[in-house]
């Protein structure tokens, strides 16, 4: 968010046709809970459309990038790593210690695999983080982990250069010009 | 989660095929997070298969079933009926007379939906609820709401009947036959 050490989200492994829902749902939710910016791997060019459009629509600043070098973003990631896997550390027992890291001003990658992550990545990232290590969604993980990172604070962000807002309320669904409140 | 009221994710508007993956990362996700049951509306006889299987695997309790009646399911439901929603009530602002509500006894439907719902489901629900008002993803939604509605408990959960175990680790991908502790 801003005026803070950034928070990016990297999306691995994305297979154009396959993967395209999953991999945009990833971008969007990095979006939606408070991440600056997804990176995502491989012919994602549609995922990246869509996302573009939702921020135009409904708001940002939020970034969203193709990359070819997933390996070269997460080397020259200039802050911490962390991985979401299943095969991590709990996040309620690391989560205190990535929040402090950012606190003392360290940018976040947040990397997302799809199916097989290599294990270079694993002994690249400064923690492997598991939401459970039971097998889910990594659009799951990704929601919870953003949620945590933020203490809930991304779900009272502003949203700049909106042209729709969507008015909350109990019954119905009501979106207004950006200007109309 | 056991011992205590009932959570079920609804899941709405299945089309085979094309929700395949969606709809079973709803229903791991349910699994995962804490709920003890996901009812999948429509033909997605293949996601309850995988959503089976991986509680074989790693364990349970937790029920995955058909419906082809939702708004049955809707209408029969003894409890109360959250749908979460990006044009509903901010998640901040009413979880907390959700989880009250559950404290006093009531069982939990969370609704999920894929693409259109229509609007008799947001009459139908006791509370329409945001996890933030932004276009993300139906898992994400589910994701944030079972973590605040559990207020994190459902991370911290024992599985019973489980063939394999997953080892937390800060590098590495262990997996364990369940009884080898």
């Amino acid at each position: 968010m801003q005026g803070e050490p950034e928070v990016a989200v990297l999306r691995l492994g994305h297979r154009p046709g396959r993967d395209e829902r999953m991999t945009t749902h990833v971008g969007l939710t990095a979006r939606a809970l408070g991440a600056d910016r997804a990176i995502l791997a491989g012919d994602a060019s549609k995922s990246v459309e869509t996302v573009e459009d939702i921020t135009d629509r409904f708001g940002g600043p939020f970034a969203v990038e193709l990359t070819d070098s997933p390996r070269q973003v997460l080397r020259e990631w200039d802050g911490r790593v962390v991985h979401l896997t299943m095969y991590g550390e709990r996040v309620q027992d690391v989560e205190g210690e990535i929040r402090e890291s950012r606190a003392d001003g360290e940018p976040i990658l947040a990397v997302v695999g799809s199916q097989k992550v290599s294990f270079d990545v694993y002994e690249a990232a400064d923690w492997n983080v598991g939401v459970t290590n039971q097998p889910h969604s990594e659009v799951a993980g990704l929601a919870v982990f953003l949620d945590r990172l933020f203490e809930g604070r991304e779900l009272e962000r502003e949203w700049e250069g909106a042209s729709h807002r969507v008015i909350p309320e109990e019954t119905g669904k009501t979106v207004v010009p950006a200007d109309e409140e």
